[in-house]
Formats: C-alpha cells, structure tokens, sequence
C-alpha cells in the first residue's frame, strides 16, 4: 500500500476536497424532527446523507480520491474493497471520470449494494467475508490492472472527502454544540474531528460504534489500536477496523465514543422511518441511537447527527421477520 | 353544512394563507433523483411533503382553517372526518390553538393514521367506512359540541391552505413547465390549479388519479359531478369523491386528468423508496406514476411532482406479503 496517502489531511486538504466534491454531490439537507427533540430533550438536526448521491456520504471519500489521481494514474482505473456504499461510490466516481472501477465485494453485501455497483458499471469481485480475503483478491486485481486503490477509509484523500461533510452541515446549522457520526473504520469520524478544528466555535464531536463490532471504542481505551471484536451487527457498514491513520487522528480528539446495543440500533432506525420519513440503513441510526438512549454532557444542548446512508434491502427489513 | 366557505378562493386567500401557515408548517426540500430522470426522459422536481408536518401536505388546508376560526368559534374546538391525513392534520392545527379536536375517522383507517390522530391529543369516533356513516357521525357531534366543521376539501379555507404548496414549489424550483398532483378530493389539485392562474409564467397542471376511484377523470369528462366508482385503491388516502366546489375549480382549468393503475402506484412507489431513500405512502406515488407510465405533451420538459405524504403502515408494506 503506497504512504503517500496516509498523512493526516489539514486544512487546506480538507477546504480543497469540498471545492472538488461540491459540483458532483448533493448538498444534503438537514432535517429536524419534533419528536425525536422530546425524547432526547435537546435540539437535533439531521444531516441527511441518505439522501446524497449513491445513498450515502461514501461519494464524498470516493469523489474526493478519484478526481485527484492524475491522469496517467486514472486511466489505470480506480479499484477497491468495501461491503457496499464505498463500492457504490467508486463506482459512481469512476463512471463520472470515465474510468474502470474494479470493486472486491465480500459475497454476503446486501443484494441491493451489490446491483448498485453493477448498475454504475463496476466490475465486481466477489470474495469470502473476511478482512483477509478481501485484501488478498484486491491485490491480485492490483496487480493485474496496476489501477488505483482508493481505501475506503485508510487513505488522506478518503478522509479530506468525508471532511467535507461536517463542513457543509456546519454552514447549514449555527451553533451546534456537538456531533454524532457513526464509527466503522473511522474515516467518517476522523475527517469530522478534523474539520472541527479549525471552525470559529468549539464543536464536541463524539463516535457511535456497534457493541458488537467495537474495536474503535476498545482502541481508543487501551490506547493503541486493537482489532477485536470480529464485527457481528446488523449494522453491515460498521463491519470494520480501524487502521492505524484513522486510530491515530481518532486517539486524543474525540470527546466520547459510546456503544450502541443492536435493538439501539433498530428503534432508532424504525423511528427514523417512521416520523422523518426517511429511509435509512442500520448503519445510519447508530448516532442517533446514541442521541436518544445514552447520556451527553448537559451543555450539549444542540446535537448534529449524520444520518449516513439508506442503502437497505426492502425485501428484508430487520422488522419483517417480526409479524 | 354552511356555505360561507364554499366560494372559490382568490388570490388574496392564499397569499393570507401563505402568511398564515409559514411560521406552522415545513419548507419541505425540493429533491430530485437521475434515475427518475432518465426512465421519464425529462427533469423531475418533487416537493417531498411527506416529510411535512404529521407527514402529509394537509396541514397546510387544516392549520389555516383552523388559524382564521374567531376566538369564540376555536373555543368550541374544530371537527372533520377523514380517513386519516387531513384527521391527524386538524388534531395537531387544534392542538397548537389549545382547542378540542373531534374527528370521525372509518373503522379501516390505516392503524398509523389512528395512533397519529391519538397522539395529537384528537377524540376519535369511528364509523362504518362509508360516505354516509361518517356524515351521520360527523352530524351527531357537530350537533353535540357546536365545533367548527374543517372538511378535508370541500372548503374553502381548506383549499387556499393546500394552494401554499404549490405557491412554495415555485418558489424553489425556477421554469416549471407543468405540476402533476394526485387527486382525492380535488382539494390540492383546485389550490393548485387557481395558484398556477396568478404567477408569471403559465403553468400547466394536470391530475393523477387512481383509476379504481377515478370519479373525478369521469366528472371531468363528462363535465357534470359523478360519484361512481365506490373507491377501491390502495391509495387509501384518495378513496373520496369531488365536492361541487372542488368540481368547479378542477373542471376547465385542469389540462388533462390521468388515470392510474394499481400497479403503477406500487412500482412508484417502491421506486421513490428504494432511490430517493423516502417513506411515502401510496397515494403519495400517484403524481409520480403518471410521469413515469403516461404520456405528457412533449413541451413539459421540467415537471413538478408532489409526494403529498409518507403515512404508511411499515409492518403491512404492499411488497411484504410477496416474497
């Protein structure tokens, strides 16, 4: 893997990225929602990356990498391994460049990501759900095609993309006091650390990760990063590791991490469907699961809360299996 | 019933309605989608009002209705019947005036619309599902409680109040060539319609109807009020029948009136749910399905579309019973 790109993006890095991303993604929009204000006694607003290009805010990482590799590099084409939205957002980049994009999924993505990719043009590459397995089938396609490998999250250009994200929402809400992103393999959470830093007005920002897939919080308490559990949650977007860049831009920024059970993760994706109207994946209702069943400082008064994608089987709704 | 608001409301009425609802209801985004734009061949702006208050457009009609009531007419609190968006709409506009709201809701009521009127804090009394039944029980209480009556459409406070959508609409969205809206009880496309007669560039409009309750395309046709078919659609939110007033503004202004099968309101449906990642419900579908499987003339070439609401059953979704 090449160390050009795992440097910690700065300022300018991340100001670059939004001036690229911002002609080829949605300025999502941010959405309230009376209810959910009740029941967590606070203000929250919700940056609706669901709604965004290729249903997720992947496209930001994605867009960010792809349309910064020189020509010589892009006409190589740009590959990468991802369970799903990142794949998606390759692919989507890819086609908009007019490169290949060469895509190792896990073969147990959600059907519904998987046709996504196809239907963007990506060339898929399926291999057995495991962190090895997928790194040994993307380097051969490495290899084969000496194309680009855009890192869903281990990558400075991933990251700047993602930054993106929390700077828009800024723009669109004054004076949040603090923010809620999902944690997987960190990317998302560290551009928003990152771009909480250079803002006017102080911003906590804090990471919601699934107990059952909690290497992010157990790396932040031990100190150094730690790769266990083996991720067991519905939440198919959070199944990952933190690398040692995200860990390290994590590690001594981040106010809190909090751990989010599964049925967390299900009452707030159902309340989100249910009074925002909005269709959301489980990975995207773990900050707000955080929001409403576990304890913030009381001078977080006004909450933002990345709702990060809506790519889900309606086929198989986790509820369905209920009646 | 009192005639006093069954004159057609002019400019003025809902340029006051617009100003009377603002602070109450949502701005609610203007979204749009590629996809739809490639499989109808033209560009697509939908007025995602299922992400309105109580999650349909008829807080707009209910909360002015209810807003222009005299101090001592409000006292008496507000009354209507409604198989459920206009019910929850009048419930929560008498709730913000601090005044009872009795609604007469048909025993098939979708159980979301039921539990929404509940929690808004309206007194339901049910009644058989049919036009009679609930007419006799709306009298029974009008007569009890001396309430204002606030129909769903046959109203003229009513329709000024729905007309604010399409006035937002063209405020966000630059050059529409035409707006498609569904029809139940011609409430929103009348408001429509006589919003479109005063702005600076001609608009076309046209409603979308299910053609298992198609009563308003057989009025239009037939240039006199019909009342046949005995609605059965799924859209259960269109299961009415035109009013003389609503017949009156529809008939010669609307440029054309389309009928829309069962399963074109399905397959929009899902479309919107699995593209747009938003919770509609069927009839919220209708305006889509006629964009994407009817003919348009060929000089629409910028379509506003109006997803009128997102209430909908998530444990009776019309896919669950196929897989």
């Amino acid at each position: 893997m090449n160390s050009r790109y795992h440097t910690v993006p700065n300022r300018r890095d991340i100001l670059n990225a939004a001036e690229r991303v911002a002609p080829a993604v949605h300025r999502t929009p941010v959405m309230t929602c009376s209810r959910i204000d009740e029941l967590t006694g606070r203000s929250c607003f919700f940056k609706m990356e669901n709604f965004q290009r290729g249903g997720a805010f992947k496209i930001r990482g994605a867009y960010n990498a792809v349309s910064s590799l020189t020509e010589a590099d892009a006409s190589r084409g740009a590959a990468t391994h991802s369970s799903g939205n990142h794949a998606q957002a390759v692919a989507l980049a890819a086609r908009e460049r007019g490169i290949p994009a060469y895509i190792v999924m896990p073969s147990n993505a959600p059907s519904v990501k998987i046709a996504a990719v196809r239907e963007y043009g990506g060339q898929i590459t399926f291999c057995e759900p495991t962190l090895q397995a997928r790194e040994e089938a993307l380097q051969r396609i490495l290899e084969e095609t000496q194309a680009a490998f855009i890192h869903p999250y281990d990558d400075s250009r991933t990251i700047a993309g993602q930054a993106t994200c929390a700077l828009e929402f800024c723009s669109q809400v004054d004076d949040l006091d603090a923010l809620i992103t999902p944690v997987g393999g960190g990317g998302l959470l560290s551009g928003t650390l990152l771009t909480s830093e250079f803002l006017d007005r102080p911003l906590m920002v804090f990471g919601a990760e699934p107990a059952r897939a909690d290497d992010a919080c157990r790396s932040v308490e031990a100190g150094r990063l730690e790769r266990e559990p083996v991720p067991d949650t519905i939440a198919d977007g959070l199944r990952t590791y933190l690398s040692e860049l995200t860990f390290s831009i994590i590690s001594g920024r981040v106010h809190g991490m909090i751990r989010i059970e599964e049925q967390e993760i299900l009452s707030a994706m159902r309340l989100v469907w249910e009074r925002m109207k909005a269709v959301i994946e489980p990975s995207g209702a773990v900050a707000l699961a955080a929001a409403l069943y576990h304890p913030l400082p009381d001078s977080v008064r006004r909450i933002g809360i990345i709702i990060t994608g809506g790519n889900v089987d309606l086929d198989a709704l986790p509820w369905m299996g209920d009646s």
